[in-house]
């Protein structure tokens, strides 16, 4: 897509669907999914404990201007997360408490952006969490184009308008909406795997006799001295 | 400047000039000067929450050797703010608790290193705040010259002895000594202006109104769908 | 050597020893180590304020495959500390809440691992301490051999089975198991020597005085002005 | 996509198109394609003065495993490009003159990594042009399930099998299959345009006056002293 | 200077002694200057070589916008060096063969780029100069206001107008245009020195003695085994 | 090793030996030796199309100081190879034209230097080549003890004195002294091994097809569409 929209209605998950996934967290969604949909590792997470999942409100900015991320808010319904990327690579500081107090005013519960933000501590003390590139206070300018809910790349993954988003400490997800369910049942699944596990592991049963791989061992040649 | 020198008579900035930029905070105070004096992002704040504003005492050092910090701490006053870069890049531990207790016993409030810092854990004990490139163990020598209250330049930015230092979370800026009283003007003004925007926003104002910036989102053809 | 290996028997330390140089700290054991054994930069702690020291249980892994680890738990006794490098780089999570369920029911008292980790919330949560390159939720696969208690070679430093690590916010120092009680005897006259210095500057004492350092300033050519 | 595929069917764009689009080069068809589609510095040219374009030939692999790399080969027609990226960021020697000389056996003209390759030289001596992250000699293993034509993501690109590569010195863009044509009509009307503004340039016009510039330096506050 | 200027007037070096610099090369001319002057290692000689000396016409730049270019070609005289800095890291192509068939049209014979080229092959083929950051088909925009003459700082380093820059494959050294002649007279007496230092290393005088540095290595402890 | 040696005998490898690893390549012999002693990703050849093989002369030396490189010039015997690291990370330029002519005068072939070079444009005309993290004029002093011929670290990889440096386009591998011969009756085995591989794939045969990949395709779920 070559110019710049602003595409209003955004297909959404359904909310129990998005909370339970939060419930999941990052590691698991993104195992569930097919172990794919990550962000990366170059977006960190600014506030530690906080996990969130919402349906994402993405956006195609201009670095060093944050002219469309004001276009965004009003896209935004509660429950988004908005997400956002640079057209070249940017360490400015695109939103600060002023625009974040704004997102939340229309209910948007948190950012991920390719990109700084400014006014980290104040953004710590509203509760409004953030996952960035950057903490820079380098302002901005309101001048140049871009879109609000189209597709857009972000740390190596497609991250589509309605897809949803799982951040916590370890990172970010993208799962893309249509596939939400499914990737839903396989994290329960896995959580509960993952519980007799950890009873397994903590109660001193090894890895290697748990999942079997002292025959993998040996028939890759690893020589036990 | 070829040679080296440790300059003993600095002028600052008046006092309440200083505790009012602090107040200001470092974004307000870097937009309030023509968005201009930011220290990048790479050096990062290791302590949250913490704001210090004060008079630059710099020191320009070999990498490695901090034989000139040493000299540097005759020159603090009670306020100042020790702002450190080195004629190579570095990630050694130029400052540890001990360098530490004597800038504070000599009034110094923290310190902006770019390079590396050691004893992290003890300073931070101490509430001695630093913003530094790196936290590095290796230890240094004491063997090289450089200056002390020369101008010098840190990511970018040119500093100045006796230049105001913004210094918190979102990171640094440099305010030139006689431009301080000019620029805390433009900063009481703005912080002014925040609060009425804040309040606006948090009412669901949207900022394409309050900024007026659906002509201009228009004039830039950027269409809704 | 050229082959995979589990090595089982691994000397150690004495235990008084290891306590004694984990009260000295990284930036002391790494002094009186004769300034040598950080393992870079690049590895930090990932949560604030803890100390640790231990044996090394040394693990060479190929990238994105935590088979190793697993094999690796069994070799752990009460006090030992994971160290993990890959053959080529990596960030993905090499480790999560469940090895580290299975690691400390095997006595490991922390990891560091110069790849990345996941679960980061959960790990503080359980008090388990790493020091790691990265925080990232990309899981790995359990396919490719690799070894178990054979030296390696972590950000510039051999590490061998059974060498001491001492590890703390400022980062890691390894100390060749036969150097360490040579070391710690180093480090507790060091220790002594700080504390005196550090009531003196606390005192006011300048450091150009309580080093000589004048002499050397002024054979340096630095000029007071 | 959650599974591994091999996609047998690509469609193409027109050989004359690809053929006028390498004409234009990198920059002009960036540029003409609304200036989106550059896969990011990160890739950079390994032999001076090459441009190739052709259509894309995708592979996604895992770190370190160049499996997919031989499947791939049987899907490559004259004329192709063969365009790998890793599920983790990976700087491993992923194709080397054997591989190369396999591809060019099948038709493909290059290839673009995002990762690493080896054998430099004799890429260089056989004339076989890449675009990689990076060179290293790490060998990899045959051991991971991966996709062949599949839509990948390159440096922040979506990149799709059958899309079209243009590469030289500059970097790489990928201009969409269906969109190539279209955007060919642009580059054209661009060459002939800035053929006319070379001369006048060359003939020392102003870029100022030449772009009617010197109202809008007024407007923006730019004062000639 | 908080606002944005063009400056006319730039004061410049004689041309004998910008000639004589550039005789000198970069890494003599440094040393000359006091080992001061180096704008870092990330600036890098796009076209092997070449070596080039003139007088800097400086610019500062918002990213992604070569408008402040344009302003800056009609401020060049023959001989004259063009140095560009942007107020954020950015690595877009701010510069193709246009603009340098321009630039070359008044004079300016090469460019220091503290950001991104394009049309990196034909500006080779022009044989017109350049030392970049990166290389990137990035477009930009002609739309923010900057500054051309007024000090700027690039790579830690202060350029102001009319400062001599000696660049080669080594890198880029400035020298202050007052200080320009003394700088010259040092480097004429350290080429001098080389030569007679080469030739008696070139005859198998050992460094250690030519430079007396045994009694040094003996008093620093260093054993002979 | 906590003190400062240089070790004046060096045990090397015998000269057909090495002769025939550099015949090999670097890819080859690493492969050869295990797919292990590569010195990663960052120290490249600074000149296209050179291949040497030698002993190391190791030299661990102070950041942004190369007195032990003088050291260390007594210590080559003609063929060898130094090897040089610096006890922290540094890009100065460590050595220039002066130095690499006292090398060359005592037999020295090459330097592999995890630092930085001055002087590229002069090594390049000498034809004597280096493989570098990086280009820098930066100067350096001769203040500090350091170490010849002791065992050091490398970008990931123990080097041993007299151990064999094999370089090339595609980096640096290392093959311990001790296990040169029999690496080098591996390589030969692979060399011989590849050039029927390479007749093969230029005959059009498939990877997966002489790899016998097929059926792990079949087995890893990769699914033909």
């Amino acid at each position: 897509m070559a110019g710049h929209y602003v595409v209003r209605n955004v297909d959404r998950a359904a909310p129990e669907t998005i909370a339970a996934l939060r419930a999941a967290g990052v590691a698991t969604a993104h195992e569930s999914a097919g172990r794919i949909g990550l962000l990366g590792p170059a977006i960190v997470a600014r506030q530690a404990g906080t996990t969130i999942a919402g349906s994402a409100i993405t956006v195609s900015s201009h670095p060093g201007d944050n002219l469309m991320l004001h276009a965004a808010v009003e896209m935004c319904r509660p429950g988004d997360i908005l997400v956002v990327t640079t057209t070249s690579p940017s360490t400015d500081g695109m939103l600060g408490d002023l625009l974040a107090t704004s997102l939340r005013a229309h209910g948007a519960i948190g950012v991920i952006m390719d990109a700084g933000v400014r006014d980290a501590a104040e953004l710590r003390a509203m509760g409004f969490p953030v996952w960035t590139r950057a903490i820079s206070p380098q302002g901005t300018v309101k001048a140049s184009p871009g879109s609000v809910n189209v597709p857009i790349v972000v740390c190596g993954q497609t991250v589509g308008p309605g897809d949803v988003i799982v951040a916590d400490d370890d990172g970010i997800v993208v799962v893309p909406r249509e596939r939400a369910a499914a990737v839903l049942e396989k994290a329960k699944k896995r959580t509960a795997s993952e519980q007799e596990k950890r009873a397994k592991l903590a109660a001193k049963e090894l890895g290697v006799d748990m999942y079997h791989l002292r025959p993998l061992l040996a028939d890759l040649g690893v020589e036990y001295r």
